[in-house]
């Protein structure tokens, strides 16, 4: 039979970067593309003992059905941490947990826009939230990304050209896919501008811990006294990514939406990942963990830039993240971004496109992501190398 | 702040069962009102043997981000398995991982109906699959379930009476709530209106494997020659409700829609379990733990029927399920269900009203939903004798 499918469904793209990870099966590729933590981010070792003891002393729970808001333990060991840690999390806020962060983003959006209401992102911005609002009916508008975060003036006015505008989503640590932070006195006046036109703000924070240099900046969360801010942030890059455990701390009458909608969808998430989570939380020691983790990614982020700053042409440009997974590049004029990345891919070296992170789907980009906490360090010595290479051998051809 | 919320999440209010799930603190209260499986109906020895080894030799991969699809030996190992067992797939369907059953429901929902958009369901039927339809805007029209199944021509008269209708939502073995079977005949001619109507079946069956009693019957999905079945399955009921591992078969072209539509949700279902799952299907045997499954619903159900046709009055109906978890109980009108639902409570027993399942959410109805594979065998005879009083009481209040 011929099939119609629904409006918000209908013309959504996979998204490209989880279209190149499946594609990259060959193994000779060394893939800057992923978005993956590093293997040793997980504490295997632990979260095997742990797992023995559920097995045996808590089987009929961690089995059973739970219920939707998740695991109450876990709920209140995350809510306690964030705001010890944090300052996150008032009298109005209620803390769930979620499959994977990215569920909270896809759940805030469903729970408050219809169908052509905006979502103004930072420009570029992560794909897999931008495609979650696309898929609720929501238009995405772009604010360009500068070097400390979006301009609030340009925030401003995006505000007034869109009176439809229902959600701001920020990734203000550490963007992905920039790599940038989002300066205080700009995370301020961003709340001040969101006060200003009544409008929330979604706040994604899944790299926040992996700060390797520079300060820790307060996140928006930590400022909100008018129940303003939707924050959502997981467990995904410091104890596992396959688990998808991830949570939300939100103003309670929001939280209640998303809890309705998250029914609707799996119902409760993992239950024996959110014990393993819990008894991890309370029975080892996190922060120690998280410690090493920024090291592995201190040491990794190092090298790959230095290999960048010796093999890379002046001309191409990139950020300097103090924390994060991820490297953004700009190229220069001359060298067409699409051909680039194809060409990148023939020398067995994979990146992802700018235009993957546009949110306007038709807009070009000269840009590309690199990622370091996936590849070995002799990956990202060869690929940078062949990378540099590549991007020599197209100025060259550009002046010919 | 004043908040406001969508329209298909804003009015949604949460599952009836779910909210008395959470109210079911008290732990003298004895619950007929879950639909969970019986504890020992998880094999968590053997699923703690093979957690251990994944952990060990699989760590990585098992911890890491993985493909929306799900594990690809695990759709193998499905596919495979209900070809084999129910003759379900042809060379246009693909089967995907869900995060359970319902999250299947609710995509395929999503990638075939806009707002406004008719599912038809079995009246009174599942309120996670309701709800799951209704948060992405879609109205529910019922056709009222009968003893085997709904009426094919009451169903052809929905149709033509809403002609936006885009799918038939069905779940034709031991239906949640009423414990019904729909028969082979009705099947056919339900397949055949549908084909006439060139709509999609959507077609259930968490419970197809827990038959206790009566002949096999075929799913719709196995005469599916158009193209037409949307199928969605789960091991929530044979291995474990908390992990959330589903299935979907259905022609490639819906399924991709679908795994669009669950990258914005959750990005994949939790990889550990997926790989768990997988090597439980191979390495174990799945269908004499099924049979070991059978054999003590049978009992509780038998123990649940008996006990029911000693201490209900005789103005008490319901069915007499061949598997399942539910038993479905009508009242005489001089009982008004919701004053009998909540006496119940008062003396410490636990049911559904049946309000809880219809399709129309302002419609009354004289029933309730009885579970009879969460309560012990003690609590089944306590409890049953409670209700039977219950409504002897109410008949005899009635009748002064």
């Amino acid at each position: 039979m011929q099939y119609t499918f629904s409006d918000n469904l209908g013309s959504l793209k996979p998204s490209a970067i989880r279209e190149i990870f499946k594609s990259l099966t060959d193994p000779a590729i060394i893939s800057f593309a992923a978005g993956n933590p590093a293997p040793q981010s997980f504490p295997a070792a632990d979260l095997a003992e742990i797992s023995a003891d559920i097995f045996k002393n808590s089987a009929a729970t961690a089995l059973q059905y739970g219920i939707t808001e998740g695991y109450t333990p876990l709920r209140q060991a995350v809510a306690a941490r964030i705001k010890k840690k944090f300052n996150i999390g008032r009298d109005f806020d209620t803390t769930i947990i979620t499959s994977g962060g990215t569920q909270g983003l896809e759940l805030c959006c469903r729970a408050i826009c219809n169908r052509g209401d905006v979502v103004i992102a930072e420009d570029p911005s992560f794909i897999g939230a931008l495609n979650s609002f696309r898929a609720v009916g929501a238009r995405t508008v772009g604010v360009p990304m500068e070097e400390d975060g979006i301009s609030p003036d340009a925030l401003e006015a995006a505000l007034l050209a869109h009176p439809n505008t229902k959600l701001i989503y920020l990734i203000p640590t550490f963007q992905n896919p920039s790599g940038i932070t989002t300066s205080w006195e700009k995370r301020q006046r961003i709340y001040e501008i969101a006060r200003r036109h009544d409008v929330l703000i979604l706040e994604d924070n899944p790299y926040g811990e992996l700060r390797f240099a520079g300060e820790e900046i307060p996140t928006i969360k930590s400022i909100d006294e008018d129940g303003r801010v939707v924050y959502c942030s997981s467990f995904s890059k410091i104890l596992s990514a396959g688990m998808r455990v991830g949570y939300v701390t939100a103003p309670d009458a929001i939280v209640q939406k998303m809890v309705v909608g998250k029914q609707c969808e799996d119902v409760h998430t993992n239950l024996f990942f959110q014990m393993l989570t819990y008894r991890y939380m309370t029975e080892r020691d996190l922060d120690a963990h998280i410690r090493e983790i920024q090291d592995i990614y201190r040491r990794k982020c190092s090298l790959m830039l230095a290999e960048m700053d010796r093999a890379f042409p002046k001309a191409l440009r990139y950020t300097r993240p103090e924390g994060g997974l991820f490297i953004w590049c700009t190229l220069p004029a001359e060298i067409p971004m699409m051909d680039f990345v194809r060409r990148a891919v023939e020398r067995k070296v994979a990146v992802v496109p700018g235009t993957a992170f546009n949110c306007d789907t038709e807009a070009p980009s000269p840009s590309f992501r690199l990622n370091y906490s996936t590849p070995s360090d002799d990956d990202i010595r060869r690929g940078i190398a062949i990378l540099g290479e590549l991007a020599a051998d197209m100025l060259r051809e550009a002046a010919r």
